[in-house]
Order: C-alpha cells, then structure tokens, then sequence
C-alpha cells in the first residue's frame, strides 16, 4: 500500500516474510495513524503475539497472517530432540487459540493441516505452506483488484460523493480492500471523488486508519462523525455509500460494523443507493437469514477510552478516560443489516440484485 | 440539581448570585463530569468571558445567565465619575456581544432595555432587573415542572426503557431541564426507567453531562455509542426516544443537536414513538418550516480533539488529538427533523400531536 514517509510516497507492504529466517514484519496498527512503524516478529511466539494484541486486524489479514506464522514456524524448526510431527500439531493449536472466531484464519489452518497429512520431511511441509501462502495471497490480490473493478464501473456511473464507513481497506484486506476497492480503482480511472468517512466509534477505524489510508493515496475524503451521516444523505450530499460486510446470509442479510444499519435505514429514507462490497469468502451458505448471527459484544473498556495524542508532534498515543467514569455502557461490535435494504452486493464478476435468495446462491456455485 | 460529592447527594444551584457583593457562582460545565467545580465570577467582565467560553451552556441557562450579569452590573455600578444611561446602554452591548446568535439572551436584555426606558435611578433599576430576573427564574422552573409531569404520564403509559441525545437536562435548562424533564418526574413516581444515553459526539454531551447527570440523581443509565442507536431500536429494547429541540416551527419540523433527524428515522422504520420535549420559547411562531433553518458549522477542533483524562483520578481534563491528523472534517451542530417524523412536541399543557399546522398554532395562542 501507498504510505507518505516525509511527503514522499512509498510502497509498503502491510505484512511480508522472510523466507530465510521466518521473521514477520507488519505495519503495527495499533498506534496509526499517530504512529506508522513496522513490528518485527521473531518467532511464532511473537507472531500469535502480534495476532492476539491487534497489531494486524482485519478478517483477510488475519487469515494471512496466520499462514505466515505457520511457514515462520517451519523455517525455524529445529530439528534436535524434536518431534516433527507433535510440533506441526502444536503450532496449529497455538495459531488458533489466538483469535478463537476468525473464521479465515481457522480455515486456513485447517485445509495446511489437511494439506499436510500425512506429514512428511520438514523440507517439504515448508514447501507446501510456502505455496499456500503464496497462492492465497495472489488470489487474494486478484480477487480484490476483481471486485475494486467491478466496483469501480459503479462509482463512474455515479457523481462524486460516496460515504463509507470503519476500514474497509488495505490495512485490514492485505493491499486493496473491499469497501476501499471500488474507490481506489474508480480514483486509478481518474474519476472525481470525494469521501464522506464516517468516523465510526468506539475505534475510531474510519477517522483514523480509512482517513490515514486516502491521505496516503491522495484521495480526498473527509471526516463526519457517525451522527452526522443523516444530516449529508437528507442534504442530497451523498451519492453513494459503500460500505465493507463480514459475514452474508444468503438473503442478503448481513453483518458488518456496528452504525452499518443505521446507514442503510437513511438510504432507504433518502432513495440513495447502498452497496455492500462483498469478498467471496464474506457469504456463508450455510446461513438462510441474519437472525442467528450473534453479535459479539466487545469491552467497555473501548467505549470509555479512546487512542489519542497530546500534540501533533505526539508519536507516543494512550487509551485516555472520555466518558462519566461511573455510567455504564453497551459496546454491540456489529449490527445486522436486512438484505431487502441493500441496493447491491459488489463481487468480483459483477453486481449481485435483489433478490438475493437467487442471485446469491447463483453466484456463489460458479464461484 | 442533585449532585453526589463524596456519596452524598447534596443540591447545588447551576448558577446563583450574591444580592449584596454581585457575585455570580457557576458550575463548570467545561470540565464536567471529570472535574466538579464552581467558578466565581467577580464582575461583568468575568461573568461575560463565561458565557463565551461555554462555563454556562445551554439556551434556557445562558439566557438566565445573561440577566444575572446585567444585575451583577447594577449591583457593582460605582457612581464615581461615571453616566449611568451609558453604563445600562453598554452593559447590555458587553452581554450582547458574547454569543451572538443566542436567542433568548437577546431577547432577556431587549426586553430588560425596554422595562428599564426611560432610565430612572441606579436603585429602581436594580430592583427592575432583580424582579425580572426572578420572574424568569420561577416562570423557567415552572414551564420545565409542567412540561415534566406531562411527559412523566407519556413514560407511565409505556414500558420502561428510553433513550436520548445530547444533554437537555438540568446544566442546559437551569435546574430541571427539558428532554430529561419527564425522565425526572417519571422517576420521583418510582416509574422503573432505564435510559439510553447516545454519547453524542463531537462534544459528548451524552456521556460526559446527561450521564453525570442521571448518575447523580441514581436513574439507571447506559452510554451507547450514537452508531449503536439503530441497532438497539431495531432490537426492540427502546420503548420511547425523547429528544430536547432548539427551535421548533409551526408545521413541527425542528432543528436539533446533529444526530437527532437520524433517530426520527430509525424510530419511523421501527415505529417506535418519538417525542420532542418543547419548552414554549422554542417555537417560533415566524418559521413556517424548517427550510430555512441555517446550521450553524462549528470548529473542526471539536471534531478533530476530544476532552479526556489520563487516569479516574485525573482532574485535569485537556483536548487531545483523535483524529488522522492531516484530513479535514466537517462539523454541522444541528440537523433539522421533520414534523411529520414526529410523534408528538411534550409541552407544560400536554402532547401536541399532528397535525401540528393545527395543534402547534392553537398552542401557542394559549401560551
């Protein structure tokens, strides 16, 4: 992705590997955009480190990164008074009990360890591992550039203003995206744009990492507070929101940051058309309707305190106390939004319509 | 209002002033709930600089608070040397001046302007201005009273959970307040209540004084971030939204704090009632709709910084930075709701219901 160093535009990869010592290195997410520094993970121990504590966030990078820490593991197999087999077991089970409902990340670890079986040389269990990670991350770049394209013929047809919401984008989908793939294609076309980032409390993802990202691309944006989302789509302000998912029933149900529904409430009211861009492995087929999706409540804690620095110079941010010490509050991390209220999903070969209950069944068998 | 210092519940006055000395004690809504603390303001000068620097805030307060600085000022108006015509004149000009735009300040000093012309003796104008003063006082405690009780039947009549925006509670509306009114008055009838607090963002309003407040008083509360509203109407737990409004017109669209519009529409695709606590000064009678009504754009530094504390001890609350730093952001203050979203204004005679090109007029003719 396209970070500014000193004003001067440069590539950065979110996460890469080296193939001769296994060391990760990752843009630490924790402290952007008050902070952009990379974090170097030695060892697996590191790694699941890295993936418990938020450095990398974000389904895609997740399972990524997951991958990563697996072929890490192998490299630096020593061989001495170890069992080969009993360490390719316990380097999964320690992968997964880092985030226990990824569902990317536990996917991906099953099918290496249904990919290595029956376990052989370590040589060629590295190999393996090293041409899984290889293959899901250029289908993962293919599928995104995909979608953004697909996405990107939308956002022609349509004038300037698209709201978005949290951070749907390269940090969290390796380079590209989802919700952010259809504007950074649309933008490589020279389309006019302009984004409405909604600044999505309690993280602040949309006014910290999605506004940070268009800064570094030279996309202009700006930041609303989430209340204020109404207030631009009734002013006629707004053209077309777009916004990331997480998980999609097949009636087009679907889960994603919580204020999403709130969104696609507006749009309906308004007339202003709500597209969800959709990566293929966001639908579960397994899922008639959104009614069964739990929704994870998060900490507090989050609510409470919010990242913040004392001066622009301040490279050193701190959770800080926001909120009356003593009240309690509700932290809901997603909601669900009815399929009947989603103008669109966007896929990599085209736009899913209503209704869904077939256009989504269909796509995913050809998928 | 109530106020728990130490676990004691003692009653504090939101603003008071000394008959003899002039001076005017406030609380210090500034630094709320991190720090309790009343300021002193020792002349005219200093209640001014108050009202501009927001000490005070609130339409119903910062009017109340304008007469007091105008009393204040005869209090301590020394003969020596001085005209007393030009000193009322620019008295008056020096309250004017902190917050332009302020309805009811201006109105209170017009009409202090006019009960004092012609200009008689520095003692008769002084009992002039404390009389009015006193007036309002006792007419601002009663509408509020009145207004409550109303609303406390509405609460009665429906199950128990209810939410809110903003603070239109007893630090905006001298001591009882408007939104909050029915909440209050529900809740001295033992009604169980449980309120919904929409933190309010940019400025917090929700979090940091309508939470203070309810903590005080001992009403149960919970702060939800202002994106997470749709989601808990949609679950069904809000019986009943109340929201406080800043001016209403005669067909009932009104301009509220932002956020505000997008509870009317997640209350109408849910149909859950949606009331609008409407102190009678808050219609204006001239407004045929609410067109016309300019939102005022506020300071991207509310947006971009954020008051907080280090620790719960921390009693020194200071802006910090929250935001990407180098993107832009827009700040409106208020949106515009429209009447027909309304289920009905709660005023000191009863519940104004559509439509409200009738209901509204016929009130305000009895007012």
């Amino acid at each position: 992705m396209r970070v500014l160093v000193n004003n001067k535009s440069e590539d950065y990869k979110v996460i890469s590997i080296d193939d001769d010592t296994g060391v990760i290195s990752a843009i630490d997410q924790r402290k952007l955009p008050f902070l952009f520094t990379r974090i170097n993970c030695l060892n697996l121990e590191e790694t699941c480190k890295a993936i418990k504590n938020m450095v990398v966030r974000g389904g895609t990078l997740i399972g990524i990164t997951a991958i990563m820490a697996f072929y890490q593991a192998l490299i630096q197999y020593d061989q001495k008074g170890n069992d080969f087999q009993r360490f390719v077991i316990d380097s999964a089970e320690k992968i997964k009990s880092t985030r226990p409902t990824a569902a990317a990340l536990h996917n991906h670890i099953e099918k290496i360890l249904d990919l290595l079986s029956p376990i052989d040389t370590v040589e060629s269990s590295k190999l393996i591992v090293r041409d899984y990670l290889n293959k899901i991350i250029t289908e993962t770049i293919n599928h995104f550039t995909l979608l953004g394209k697909q996405g990107a013929k939308l956002v022609q047809k349509n004038p300037t203003n698209i709201l978005t919401i949290c951070n749907a984008g390269a940090l969290a989908g390796y380079e590209i995206g989802s919700a952010l793939a259809p504007i950074r294609f649309a933008f490589y076309e020279n389309k006019p744009i302009k984004v409405y980032i909604c600044e999505t409390r309690p993280q602040l993802q949309g006014a910290r990492l999605t506004a940070w990202e268009l800064h570094n691309e030279g996309i202009e944006h700006v930041i609303i507070s989430d209340n204020a989302a109404g207030f631009f789509i009734n002013k006629g302000e707004i053209d077309l929101v777009i916004v990331g998912s997480d998980r999609i029933a097949i009636n087009g149900d679907f889960a994603n940051k919580i204020g999403t529904y709130t969104l696609s409430v507006l749009c309906k009211e308004n007339n202003i058309p709500f597209y969800v861009a959709a990566a293929k492995y966001n639908f579960d087929s397994k899922l008639s309707n959104g009614n069964s999706i739990t929704i994870e409540e998060r900490s507090i804690k989050e609510m409470k305190t919010v990242l913040s620095v004392d001066s622009e110079g301040d490279r050193n941010p701190k959770r800080r106390i926001i909120h009356n010490i003593q009240s309690p509050s509700f932290n809901p991390a997603f909601d669900v939004t009815p399929g009947v209220n989603v103008t669109g999903f966007i896929t990599d070969t085209g736009i899913l319509e209503q209704p869904y209950s077939e256009s989504i069944p269909k796509y995913l068998k050809i998928c």
